[in-house]
């Protein structure tokens, strides 16, 4: 077998391991919406010169309406995996961490960001949530879950925000998956034992430009953006977030289209003898024994699509782009 | 007299500030390169999808070609402002600094990293420099300094380095002006006791793009890359980085013409009565026992230039962007 990406997205590897693919490559892998907002005509001049403190404002005031958050309670940073990278060692400053707890199996990085950090991290099932915490203790959830789909109720997300708080403790909700659910934990904020994080780019399709947010009223974000300083996302990024995030219409439209394609790849996928397993708008989780095969046989046909070191029987599936990749992806799937 | 801006460039703060002050604003508070690099025409693609491996490395080593060093001893980052914010959490990984020497009067970005991090600074003048070190001692130095233009050599850099390195210390050398400059710190790493912040937007004209590194052979820069993740800075930023940073010809061809432009700029402010102190070919600093009556003239006549709060004697002038905006200086001086 051929060692295989561990994040989506490198189709250069791809293209070296796989010569004779056809392309353009279909990139499956990510859970990035195909359909990108709109981009604003920008004017050059915008890459000369720093960020404005009222266009840094702008984007964050237009996150926190999007949110539904006090633009206090949001922190900026060019792209949400630098933030959780960031997390854990700011947190320190406030109180060392006893436990980490991680629902999973869930997306890497959080993973990776806290044992970076010089922690040991106990991964839970994600339905063991609401097992009561211990003193200083931090959880880590992805709702919607990456890649099982799997959620917390708002009920069960303030229950345990409530018991980590008590406990001088914290939950970190990933929520880079959310924008089109109907409820989010922000509504819950603020809150002394919740910290939010949310992904711009993959909702809008713009994940090149690097945005993103924690959410919430601990003082570790303060402490962040201290850190991070003025400038933390580029000039461009603060206006293409700020239109992206304003468009409540574009968010409204965009909702039952992804739908819409999603149960349509989902339809083509189980057609060719897939388990689904669970998802969101974004991407699909199936499951088949000969999922190692029909990775390699899908990348021969130039569609990536993510597999998983821990269960080698599941294959992610991201939006195709349109109907002809659609097609592409079912005529590959035999 | 009215509240003055901290950093450059806030010009909407300015305009609410100065409502009668002809417009266009003209922006001399920074040390931007106001003739931006030719930037390459851009795929709107590259918004849409995150930064592959093969991008990130791609700028990293025009960057260590540019500024000769290895590639492994280069750290990207979204602007240099950010990396010198985040080094002084991280080093805490590597030894407890003793004491914090920053030399100056320099950058104010250096001071509030160190405090904001919880240390107690000293300052000791420019010409100290040579001191000795003490245990675990971390020494700060600007060089070209701004603003004064102060420079150290790279025998004072190494000795430095060596003798701090020797008692489990650093010195951070930034040399966000040393674009133009016939040498570099850089010519001393690998070194256990240096790590040198570089800047991208000054040099280039491009400070809206968010691109700045640190150098060096420190383990504290491997913590910082795994923290802040695979994806630091925007695709687009990959490629505006890679193509300015590969374009030795543009440099070698904008370093005269830079010092002329600064020549020209010099002989304007000086005829109007002001003491020329010291500057590099991005930035001139001036005296004048009138300096704040000047500072709100200017700002009058619609023109930014940088004050201090430490010297109220003191004005910075950045390049003005053409003919036209030096003519227009020219009679707002009187």
């Amino acid at each position: 077998m051929t060692p295989w990406p561990v994040h989506g997205g490198r189709l250069s590897e791809l293209a070296r391991l796989f010569p004779a693919a056809p392309t353009p490559w279909i990139d499956l892998s990510t859970g990035i919406n195909p359909h990108a907002h709109p981009l604003v005509r920008l004017d050059p001049s915008l890459m000369q010169r720093l960020p404005d403190p009222l266009e840094e404002q702008a984007l964050r005031f237009a996150a926190a309406e999007a949110y539904g958050v006090s633009p206090d309670h949001v922190l900026v940073g060019a792209g949400t995996q630098m933030l959780i990278g960031l997390l854990p060692v700011f947190l320190q400053r406030f109180f060392t961490p006893s436990v980490i707890r991680i629902l999973g199996p869930t997306y890497s990085g959080h993973d990776a960001a806290w044992r970076e950090a010089g922690f040991a991290i106990g991964t839970v099932p994600y339905e063991a949530a609401p097992a009561m915490p211990v003193r200083h203790m931090v959880s880590v959830v992805c709702s919607p879950n990456n890649p099982t789909g799997h959620r917390l109720t708002l009920g069960e997300i303030a229950s345990l925000a409530e018991s980590h708080a008590r406990l001088g403790g914290m939950i970190v909700v990933d929520e880079a998956f959310a924008d089109f659910c109907p409820e989010s934990a922000a509504s819950l904020l603020p809150h002394p034992g919740l910290v939010i994080c949310r992904s711009f780019g993959k909702a809008y399709g713009l994940a090149g430009v690097r945005i993103g947010f924690l959410l919430g009223s601990h003082p570790v974000l303060h402490a962040m953006r201290a850190a991070m300083g003025p400038w933390p996302v580029s000039t461009p990024a603060c206006h293409i977030g700020r239109d992206a995030l304003c468009d409540r219409d574009w968010r409204m439209a965009m909702a039952p289209r992804l739908e819409r394609e999603m149960a349509a790849l989902r339809q083509v996928v189980t057609r060719a003898g897939l388990d689904f397993v669970g998802g969101t708008s974004l991407f699909s989780l199936f499951r088949s024994p000969q999922a190692r095969k029909l990775w390699e046989m899908l990348a021969q046909a130039g569609l990536l699509v993510r597999r998983f070191e821990w269960d080698e029987t599941l294959l992610r599936f991201g939006l195709p782009p349109d109907e002809a990749s659609l097609r592409r992806l079912s005529r590959a799937l035999g």
